[in-house]
């Protein structure tokens, strides 16, 4: 947690920090006389810059030691950018085509350089606001999770290298309680920080902070994703973290990363899609067919993930994953039964995760450009509204949905 | 996982190292001139001592690099000494009544000294094969397990302290596989370290291999054993582990301490009771209350525990602990729910870790003196046959039992 060394870089320092550093400079042709700098972080948390030179460019990514949605006032580790650099060169050995490249960390700066993700990339999230179509988004983010997911649990690692890599992590533990509260807190009682579009929604905050039910159920979720060291989680999956074209999907910002259930990656990114099919109503334009594509996605996200997990736990049923022994489960209607409960259980968490994050993001701190960008606050509620209901029933009958199809059959 | 310095010591060499160690030369009055020695360690792993001078005693463990029970040839870190010793002290710290106060220890040597458990102390196993009552094991352990379980999880820590906590275990991983491979995958396949009575059990034992229903549950058991880290545990506590007179309850052996699922816990020492219980039946004078006695033992067990455990909870409802915060669950009617749901959960847990702790120690790799000392093979088969009926029976329906008077009326 060493702060000596550290100082907020901005445009001129910047400049200089790469000039002296042969692991950047190189990516950016060695060129560096006339070095163009863009701050481009929209996110709650750090500092990101897009640095251009004539001939190449690279992204540089600084944490401050507090959460700037907030501001000072709200101190958060800068030490979250070293499990940010492990996480994504993680990922990155594990699903190279959809995580970017670490070209360089520096732990004391508490700065990444990486990959620069070229135009025409951009966060899926504005995609889903402009009604853009990601034909591969699900076999991508499918890809993606199936491979960071499997691979990083114990149906593949050894108990050793399992509980090694859950040490690791728990370090990362600031970042943790940040989602402990905005995630399964703060929305469920008085915060100062929660915000909802008022006053149409008071009514609707005030139900969930009173909701027997719901509360019951997302402390379950809660202690799960404190307890349940399941796989290495990117923790903050949501459709602001990936950047997409049409044929390229890139999961950053893995800072969130630890060892906690994995639905909660799935959710973060099934939930998310589900706030931008309840945001479609508020836009001006015809949005029917996009909101049966979202769905369409959903549908072939959870399922390609679980033909890919699958598949990946059948290629290694005899390999060093010591969940599930060849020796004890080789039987083939007892190998089918075992994944077939192990999937159901990850639906459902998956579903629950999924409620927790949509209902955050519509009485909680943080919002999303979904809704924000309905500028009529009747309808922006109306949909709101509609989100959170469902979201709602979702959290508290998640168990009764055995397949995707039937929680989209209940939009 | 130093090497340097140890040395396996014997009678001789373990006076000498007393004579030079003054926390322990303390302990024993300085009275070091006629010092006797016996070793006494029953145990699978170590190698124990009670050390004799003519004004007190004092006992010392040390740990060897290998499965005493095994031999040389199942090699286990040393370094288990190292977590018994900080375990122990823990435990001593939440339950100074039932756990013996820890003197000194050498990591180094992997060993520890600790508090002499002066008879009557016997092993609370020995005491069930002798047909003797312990009129306050019951209120003890439930004590033991409801101080030591409570305050390690988060329902008493804060986040922070409970990852902090986590990853500190984390590195007892090789006392972690030795328990999954003997009582999670060993008796449900093939392997050389199983035995049961054969052949009468040898049927037995063959269709536990082939039970589907079963294995799909013991696998999911194993999956909680390690993923969740719920609080805590002392990780072996069955009978042997527990010694006892009329009014005194020691909780000894803390090396396979993890944060691991608190039903564990509960689950082994519930399970070796009604192993004692099915065992009855094998010996030659009339047990017929005392099955009862162990029966009672149980409830008041699961009863007590239940009891002071959530009272713990109730006091500390505004406390540090991060899982339920006062403030979303403080209405009344909601705040039982939330614990009712808890302790069900916990139920659930512990009926089938008590299920896998009878099945394995019945045709895994070690027994337990409750049945071995059956001399007749015909009648100790049959009693393990109906301990193994009922944990079969126990770990397929746990979910079905709502209060442990369901439980026993099944028995």
């Amino acid at each position: 947690m060493t702060t000596e060394g550290f100082r907020v870089l901005e445009e001129k320092s910047l400049i200089e920090y790469i000039k002296a550093t042969p692991s950047l400079a190189s990516k950016l042709g060695n060129d560096l006389e006339n070095l163009k700098v863009k701050e481009v972080g929209d996110g709650n948390l750090n500092f990101v810059y897009i640095v251009i030179s004539p001939s190449a460019s690279i992204v540089i990514k600084q944490a401050v030691p507090y959460v700037r949605l907030i501001g000072e006032s709200w101190p958060m580790t800068k030490e979250r950018s070293y499990f940010e650099a492990t996480a994504l060169k993680r990922q990155y050995d594990l699903s190279p085509k959809h995580v970017p490249q670490l070209y360089h960390f520096d732990r004391s700066m508490s700065l990444i350089g990486m990959r620069y993700l070229e135009p025409p990339h951009i966060i899926v999230r504005k995609g889903l606001v402009a009604g853009v179509k990601y034909p591969l988004l699900a076999q991508h983010m499918s890809d993606f999770m199936a491979n960071t997911l499997f691979y990083t649990s114990l149906l593949y690692l050894t108990t050793t290298q399992h509980k090694a890599a859950v040490a690791d992590f728990c370090a990362n533990v600031e970042i943790c309680r940040l989602t402990e509260q905005v995630v399964f807190s703060d929305p469920y009682k008085i915060s100062e920080h929660n915000r909802w579009t008022s006053p149409y929604l008071d009514a609707d905050a005030e139900a969930i902070r009173n909701d027997k039910v719901l509360k019951l159920e997302v402390g379950q979720l809660k202690s799960k994703f404190c307890e349940q060291t399941q796989a290495l989680i990117h923790g903050d999956l949501h459709t602001s973290s990936v950047m997409v074209t049409q044929d390229s999907t890139q999961v950053i910002d893995p800072e969130f990363a630890f060892y906690g259930p994995m639905g909660f990656d799935i959710g973060a990114f099934v939930g998310n899609l589900f706030l931008a099919y309840f945001a479609q109503d508020g836009y001006a334009d015809d949005r029917k067919t996009y909101k049966e594509w979202i769905k369409c996605t959903i549908g072939d996200t959870w399922n390609l993930f679980h033909q890919k997990f699958t598949s990946l736990w059948d290629m290694h049923k005899d390999g060093p994953g010591e969940a599930y022994l060849h020796e004890i489960y080789q039987d083939t209607e007892l190998w089918e039964l075992v994944k077939q409960k192990y999937m159901i259980g990850l639906l459902h968490d998956s579903l629950g995760f999924a409620a927790a994050k949509m209902i955050r993001r519509i009485v909680g701190v943080a919002h999303v450009e979904d809704f924000e960008s309905i500028g009529d606050p009747v309808k922006r509620a109306d949909c709101e509204r509609s989100a959170l209901d469902f979201a709602k029933m979702l959290m508290k009958k998640r168990r009764n949905f055995n397949t995707i199809t039937d929680v989209l059959s209940a939009v």
